[in-house]
């Protein structure tokens, strides 16, 4: 696993900085009762898949699109995925930008994990960084009893810790619950980074309301048939979910796209 | 029905040149023995729709994308499309470019139609725009046995035929078969327009060779489940199938991609 830090030109921020929260989000008293900033981030092929299978780490996009990333990880107060990815992919999910100089500059890791599936230890790759004090503690969200006492202690020990929240009757939890919790935690903007269920219930109706801004990377491949796709389930009444304030990005091979989220009625 | 001319830019030409046939293919006799070149050219949205479902109209891309495939028909000797598009879509299948002078400079309307599903008339769109010398006679490809009588002499009436070819296995033309047949009617340049399934089946390996380029165009928007994909059938060993010499356009809140196939091996 490389461990190499990432630059991120300069020039490349002002045409993302549009749809990211204000840098002075944070500290801003004034913002304290609105509803984190929400970026939702991914990366797909023609055919709109992330990888070619579930656990199969597919590269796709190009190196701007991975310095992109660890940029867009530091301006934001946490990064979330779904359990799946997080056993899967057993990701890193801390930010190896070149400028970051202290903890306080990561993001903190946060795990959708209803049902207590993620069975982390000491080699989780997250676990480990925060350990080395290289990004922080995850904060795992579950339903009570679904939680691991050992486990609970580790993520003590590094700095994390588990959080709770209700289901709903699809044994999910409501974006909007997740959202109303990490406020509580005093977490101003989070990025949503996958995997495709996550981001799929993220696009459906009301849900779709709770995202500020999309950021995605489109690669000039396709997967083929069978991959892990992202595709929201269609809504009554609902012809398609578009994208307003749009702006395309071309870097390298892959293309970025910005926009923030509107529904068009048929 | 819309039937107004269109314009399209003088400056958006170059950067499509070099994915376009040459412009003096049709009267290169050096030219004479290759393949006739193919380009591939689609419009999807974020989640690789074509259309909400088969026969349903769906406007995704703007104003620059229909006049950019009103231009690239007239680039081409001829458009091809299948016949569950000529069946459901009804479609012109001309060019309504506005430096249009002369029925010379129409793309000749090529239909697959394997198993003589077309039922066409005077009524539809691509033979009454023929009897208007407003678009070239239809070409419908069949196999021997499936043509209507009647219909072939309201092609002929229209300055269109019947050419026949031999299915393969699966029930389908080959490409290579297609291709070849053309080459032997004079035809130096086609683009293949859609659906689905013709789309699919030419980004299959090895059909996809033949390809030689793509220009798909992007809209900001996700059609959700259930819609008519882009996404070939997954060929064994292959990995991706990736663009190259790849060329991202932003234009209005679309983008324009062109580039050529190649296949990466896993």
């Amino acid at each position: 696993m490389s461990r190499e830090t990432l630059p991120f030109p300069h020039s490349s921020i002002p045409p993302l900085k549009p749809y990211l929260p204000p840098s002075s989000l944070s500290s801003s008293p004034s913002s304290s009762h609105s509803k984190p900033h929400l970026t939702l981030t991914y990366a797909t092929s023609l055919d709109a898949a992330l990888s070619l299978a579930p656990g199969v780490r597919t590269t796709l996009s190009g190196p701007y699109s991975k310095s992109m990333t660890h940029y867009l990880r530091t301006r934001h107060d946490a990064i979330l995925v779904g359990c799946t990815t997080a056993i899967v992919d057993n990701p890193a999910l801390n930010s190896r930008l070149d400028t970051i100089t202290s903890l306080d500059q990561q993001p903190r890791p946060i795990i959708l994990d209803p049902k207590g599936r993620w069975e982390f230890t000491e080699d989780s790759q997250v676990i480990r960084l925060a350990a080395e004090f290289k990004g922080k503690g995850p904060w795992v969200i579950t339903t009570r009893g679904k939680e691991g006492k050992e486990r609970g202690e580790l993520l003590g020990r590094v700095g994390g810790k588990y959080l709770f929240l209700e289901v709903g009757e699809n044994g999910r939890f409501k974006w909007g619950d997740v959202l109303g919790l990490l406020e509580e935690e005093g977490v101003k903007s989070v990025m949503v980074e996958g995997g495709g269920e996550v981001i799929n219930s993220l696009l459906v109706e009301p849900e779709n309301k709770l995202v500020d801004s999309v950021i995605v990377t489109i690669a000039p491949a396709w997967l083929g048939q069978g991959g892990v796709v992202v595709s929201p389930v269609r809504t009554e009444g609902q012809e398609q979910l578009r994208l307003k304030d749009v702006s395309w990005q071309p870097h390298g091979e892959d293309v970025v796209l910005c926009g923030r989220i509107f529904t068009q009625l048929s």
